[in-house]
């Protein structure tokens, strides 16, 4: 049982290795030559970092990405700011998402007034209204509701909402960041219901936020009684301030400013509210002159991720085989099919869906592809879900709704391969 | 159409609405009476952080916690440390977990030469031995196989392992810790390793780490062409320092420290290496004087988070319907039964499980419980998987093993209950 140790690959079998390597013209399935230089050679026999002690384990007590990772993050520009980063938005870099996943530190944030910084020991719940028992809780005492967990995606309506028109950003991050997906815990409003009483003629709920913007908004009690929840965990440890910190409400698939965030009041009533979100804002003005109100779901869409004008193939050599990688998401169900266009919608091919596909969740979805150098292409993905429904094409969008809207924009999305392999935002009229 | 703003509920008819609730003599789901004070009233209306501006959205680039959190954090002490907090363990407050998912800055951390901090451009990753086509790979050429995405836990195989003749610690953080929960990035071995050929007389890999201590592993060719992973994302965002950036192996439910961090090279032979830390270390010792080697799978595994030391029933009043809640884990499979003991094991009832059931992941579960004051529980889980195993009883445990090893402890744990409602960690053996 005398076995070879790691230690007996000496430095000079290592550099025939390389040589060995060298001389057979290694091909990775990518499709890239692997020819080991010496820099290599130094990099595998002594890295600089393992030539010295590393970091206690006990340096960071709450760890933080590695410092070579500094430019994957959230981002704003003018164009999405209205002139005041607190009444603003900061974007998802879903170019560098994987799995479903969105960190905590990169959850797209959207406030109207600033994050609030909410103190726990002062934080209350009113519930009131059209209910038995009113009740005001402490953040204990809600916690105490026995509480589910569920992975969902949560969007800003205005997603893409710069771009009826037009691309207006060569970036996915900027393109369809406003979004992000993690796993949320706490309790479904209808277990507090059945708790508390709900008067037969309750049919709205109002949330309120405790921020200075006194966020409201209205939901039907359909909603309230099917998923909707207050949620205090956000991916295994307390909401995030971005997120509402205690505590916000969510309502799977439906538009993220409906999720109020600092919630402090819900009140049930015999009508709806129409809030100041629910009449200057979030709604969506159709070509005739009249505006959608009380718009709710975020629809069927998807979006290519790699490549993208952030992830070019730029460095593919010819015949590399490479993974085209996706998501898509719907506010109504589950994503049940995702197709792919070469030719930007002409014809499409079938992807494959990834890991794990859940209702109201991002679903990540690939397509494997042989790179020929200098070959253009526009890549166009298509999504359907089980309540029936299937992205429109730009045409069939901007002949229902026109261009002024804002919101709910899921027509299909084109990137323009080009024969350096740079990446492109366009929009094909079809 | 005129309805009722978020603003008509005037102050004086909140007060009314005060003293209904007062006089209602308000109890929730959770047995608490509510009765809103001078205080809450000065929250709802006047909460002192939605009287000034919130923070800009783009303040943090990259998120972090509320400050209110700073408690919910790694933890080490001296028993753990070795009197070298570079070759130590950082462990996971999972008594604030939540769902399945730890949060990457939560993340327990084991290293044996401290964390390197790795130059994801200087990074190469060979692969060599009893393959037909050896290779060496840049990060970016390593990113280009297909990838996969799955939830898995990691675990020290010394979780609770200061503790084989009773308890150490009164904490199920330092006493569980020794574990967290991720999504995982990557690409699955095997399909390297249909690219590059693979020798018939390949028997073991051997895993080597690119840190100062060199970590090496050998695992049997079986467990690399099942589900053996190279990842480079966790929870949606690359690999954090502390778990191996920029790729560290994973194998699904086996020992922490074969899923080797910073890895730099793969290799390939006929015959297992028992380089140190599968000889001088990770060995576990029988009553007999012999030792187990190749010690591979987590056993299936189970613990009370919620009340624990760090969660007690204190506050909680008589009658209070309250969610017992916790955590079991299996690296053979998936978890198919948790059973809740209230007297130490003597009498079981069966729990709920609790959202996603996957394989090799944590599996959270709960059993809703009406407390009475002053009652004196001993409270144990119990957790059974698909491959046929059950968590033995102590005695069972230290019948077979002994008190020797430091591994794979899995025998049932019990929290008593006390009439305070102070949580301990006591030991039955039964």
């Amino acid at each position: 049982m005398d076995k070879k140790s790691t230690k007996d690959l000496e430095v000079s079998d290592r550099r025939d290795f390389f040589k060995k390597t060298a001389a057979l013209g290694v091909t990775a399935l990518a499709g890239t030559s692997l020819v080991a230089s010496q820099d290599d050679n130094a990099i595998m026999h002594h890295p600089k970092w393992g030539q010295v002690w590393g970091d206690p384990v006990t340096k960071n007590r709450y760890g933080m990405p590695s410092a070579y990772e500094h430019n994957n993050t959230r981002r704003n520009t003018k164009l999405l700011a209205s002139g005041n980063y607190r009444a603003s938005i900061a974007v998802t870099p879903i170019h560098e998402s994987e799995g479903i996943i969105t960190p905590n530190g990169l959850f797209f944030s959207r406030a109207h007034g600033g994050t609030a910084q909410v103190d726990p020991k002062e934080f209350r719940l009113m519930i009131h209204g059209l209910v038995e028992k009113p009740i005001v809780l402490t953040l204990e005492q809600l916690k105490r509701y026995p509480s589910v967990t569920r992975t969902h995606f949560i969007e800003c309506p205005a997603n893409g909402g710069q771009e009826w028109r037009g691309p207006q950003f060569n970036s996915l991050q900027f393109a369809k960041g406003f979004m992000s997906c993690a796993e949320w815990t706490g309790v479904y409003i209808k277990t507090i219901l059945k708790d508390l009483g709900i008067k037969p003629n309750a049919l709205w709920m109002l949330a309120e936020g405790s921020d200075n913007s006194e966020m409201g908004r209205t939901v039907p009690m359909d909603k309230v009684l099917d998923d909707a929840m207050i949620v205090w965990g956000q991916n295994g440890e307390a909401l995030r301030p971005e997120q509402g910190y205690p505590v916000r409400l969510l309502l799977p698939g439906w538009e993220g400013n409906l999720c109020v965030k600092w919630l402090k009041r819900l009140e049930f009533s015999d009508e709806p509210w129409f809030a100041k979100e629910e009449t200057s804002r979030y709604t969506a003005l159709k070509p005739s002159g009249k505006a959608i109100q009380h718009f709710y779901a975020n629809e069927v869409n998807s979006t290519v991720v790699k490549p993208s004008p952030e992830k070019p193939w730029t460095d593919l050599e010819d015949g590399t085989m490479i993974e085209i990688e996706g998501l898509a998401w719907s506010g109504m169900g589950t994503i049940t099919r995702v197709d792919l266009s070469f030719d930007g919608g002409n014809n499409y091919v079938e992807a494959s869906l990834k890991g794990l596909v859940l209702p109201k969740c991002w679903t990540r979805w690939s397509y494997m592809h042989k790179y020929k150098k200098g070959e253009k292409l526009l890549l166009t993905s298509r999504s359907m879900d089980d309540a029936g429904y299937i992205q429109p094409t730009v045409n069939e969008e901007v002949a229902l709704m026109g261009v002024e809207s804002i919101y709910h924009r899921n027509g299909v999305e084109t990137w323009e391969v080009n024969e350096k392999g740079e990446v492109n935002h366009v929009q094909i009229r079809s």
